[in-house]
């Protein structure tokens, strides 16, 4: 007799410790997936390093309890682009660069976003690009070309999600259509979305105000180096704070979040701008994190990236430093894009200015010192001369080319920085995949980026 | 009553499934211990899409249902070098660059394989380079410095360990002591180790042959890539296969096993050689693997690395190529030092030889393609200036180096592969920890390098 209470209890035992691989198809009431496009293990580390180190801080979404690596290729390609990638994330199908929301074939794909809406949850999709752009359209769109903009401006509003946020919406087709400036927002307006633009009246935007559309610039938002350019302006922790307080309901809800901009500062090779980026983004995750610490059994919180671009190195050896990688130093840099380029340009078209001119601007932005030989951003002789060429090549047949001097500038404290790049394009390093809260044990051992909507789908339906 | 029963069982069922985190605190019988020297994830996914699109085949080491990102740095530099990153895995202590076994303060640490030996299991070290390279050395050495050669060939004999094997011996010490050729393995037979060099000797040793020294060569052994200079000699999986064999007992065994050369071949930036030998290194993971489904609860296996080399990218759009990546092509490349070396030299020494004349060993040795413009590895004008330009160096003033013509070559093939390096040294790439069988969830996050040994060390105790 005892016996068979001992196996009982066993079976018991082993049923009930069972519980935990019946929860793993339990359904999560708060699903936030971030994107970093553009940014993988090589970004993460160089962005931890640059807080620890400034600020000793570190990167939230590297604390998190679950780390996978992420193969990232399309169903043409080793090295994805950001429509096939976005695809495979959203829809957990892999597709040829370029497309949207479609199988290879032509078939419609369903997104993750669009099971959570079909199951009456909430959607929200936030970015700091166009809204419209491949990542965050591979989550309602559905078009061959990731370049249709008005088309997938179409889908936007066929979505039926309830709140959208970010740089604008594109509307511009690139090939097949002249002109479609303003159509979008103005068939949204019908459809019966709030189109905001006004900082105050986002500020306003209350639970129950319906579907939303936060336009908060033109395109995309400021870059976040760029810390003056935000007076009054919305930041990506903004977007995602009231993304939360307006889709919050008893259903539940499905929040995308797309770092947009690591990428285009990566393919520029502009490190310390993508450092930034990635700080941002991830302080849009902790507020993520401080609301699932509200909702501790109900809550998943998952980060990834479509790509790695730059073929970013936290070391180099080329013909500026030697062998040693330093990513604090990249502080030095204060800022990028038109600023940078305006000062740049006024010393450029100043009548007989000589590289001397320079000097002080290269100073302010980039930390180069001049001077002192002691001092880690000292200019060589030889790096002295490739940072003149820039400035020639910049005042060449009064073109005033800002760029030809911010490159060089902006590489020579790079490398002395200790980092290197590869390539202006995108790589196919595998990504990192991060999770933490209800079902992120899901994410485990070498996954697909289509295992990640795979994952998310049972979870939301 | 019933409620009180419900309670009752309740607890017990909580006490149960807590039996899975009991089991983790229990020992595992037979560990394995993988470390790829310089082999980060950039090595380990152009080695898994090479052997994907050349043999349809995968890298075992990625099936792994553990795989976790691992921060690499050291006591002193965000850049490790082997001796502090192999201390970091062998000790559980970070330390200072070139320290073998010892913390910063000088104190000796205890590496997981004394503690297995202490426990009274047996201990096998085993490696593609000389076994008191400092990988190897962090497992039973406390010194300094790594270049303390015959100070490691001593603290390996007195380690008592039960089986060592790779490309023998350094005995040189490179500052204080002239010359010790052969009196470590002197001292070594004398405290009671079989020294083995030759084949049919090794073939011989059988279970209860007492502690083996097996020295397959006087140095690194031949490169994997160079599979003609195998002919009689042992591979690394011949050594993990013998040591299995000779370890075997009823307390069990801890082996480390590296694959020593892939570093070597990253420092040099030679994509094709650095392949190989992580593909030698996987199917000697492969024999652990064979023996873990023999003894499924009892065996652990753990692949990691002690930094990344080279700075690797799956991208590049430097001079010579446009944006794309694939690895695949790499397999053009035939071989790698002496033999190639010797080919080049031969063409370089004739009287009044021409760059013509070079051409066909180029097209032998990396594909390279002078006549068919279809062809991937095609050379265009601007990269045959560049040959050139290598062969005239090698040419120079009578004394035919061949790494002149060698190195353009090499990266002309691996750039056209859309592969891109930054450094001729180590980077801060986290590298990939991964693991398999008993205890394997212990492995869980972003883990550091010190992680390793102290998730091992209670395994076995």
């Amino acid at each position: 007799m005892r016996k068979k209470i001992f196996l009982f209890l066993v079976v018991l035992g082993v049923l009930f410790s069972g519980r935990v691989w019946a929860e793993e198809a339990k359904t999560v009431k708060y699903v936030f997936l971030f994107i970093g496009d553009g940014m993988a293990l090589p970004q993460r580390m160089v962005t931890d390093e640059y807080l620890a180190r400034n600020a000793n801080e570190q990167l939230l979404m590297n604390t998190f309890p679950v780390q996978v690596p992420t193969v990232t290729r399309s169903a043409n390609a080793l090295v994805t682009d950001s429509a096939a990638g976005g695809t495979a994330l959203a829809c957990g199908t892999k597709t040829n660069n370029g497309v949207i929301g479609l199988a290879p074939d032509g078939s419609r794909l369903e997104s993750v976003a669009e099971v959570a809406r079909n199951a009456g949850r909430k959607v929200g999709i936030i970015t700091t690009v166009t809204i419209n752009h491949a990542t965050p359209a591979a989550f309602y769109g559905h078009r061959p070309s990731r370049n249709q903009y008005y088309a997938l401006g179409l889908d936007l509003i066929a979505s039926n999600f309830d709140y959208f946020a970010g740089g604008g919406v594109a509307e511009n087709e690139k090939k097949d259509a002249p002109d479609f400036q303003g159509r979008i927002t103005k068939l949204a307006r019908e459809k019966g979305y709030q189109v905001v633009h006004d900082t105050d009246e986002f500020h306003a935007l209350k639970l129950g105000c319906g579907k939303v559309i936060v336009n908060q610039s033109d395109g995309s938002m400021p870059p976040a180096i760029n810390r003056a350019e935000y007076e009054g302006k919305l930041e990506l922790t903004d977007l995602v704070r009231k993304g939360i307080e307006l889709l919050d309901n008893p259903k539940g809800f499905f929040m995308m979040v797309e770092g947009g901009q690591i990428d285009g500062f990566c393919h520029a090779n502009n490190a310390a701008a993508a450092i930034w980026e990635t700080i941002l983004f991830d302080r849009s995750i902790r507020i993520a994190y401080e609301f699932a610490q509200k909702h501790p059994d109900e809550t998943l919180i998952v980060v990834t990236a479509d790509h790695e671009t730059g073929g970013l190195t936290l070391g180099y050896s080329g013909v500026y430093a030697s062998y040693s990688c330093r990513p604090e130093m990249m502080v030095a840099q204060k800022g990028t894009g038109g600023v940078v380029h305006n000062a740049i340009r006024e010393v450029l078209s100043k009548e007989g200015s000589t590289f001397d001119d320079m000097k002080p601007v290269l100073t302010e932005w980039f930390g180069l010192n001049f001077e002192d030989k002691s001092n880690p951003l000292y200019v060589t002789e030889k790096e002295l001369s490739e940072l003149e060429a820039g400035f020639q090549a910049g005042k060449k047949d009064g073109k005033w080319s800002a760029s030809a001097m911010f490159r060089p500038a902006m590489l020579l404290l790079t490398h002395k920085a200790g980092l290197g790049w590869t390539t202006g394009g995108h790589t196919a390093l595998p990504v990192l995949t991060s999770a933490y809260g209800a079902g992120a044990e899901r994410f485990h051992g070498f996954i697909d980026n289509t295992d990640v909507a795979n994952l998310l789908k049972p979870l939301l339906n």
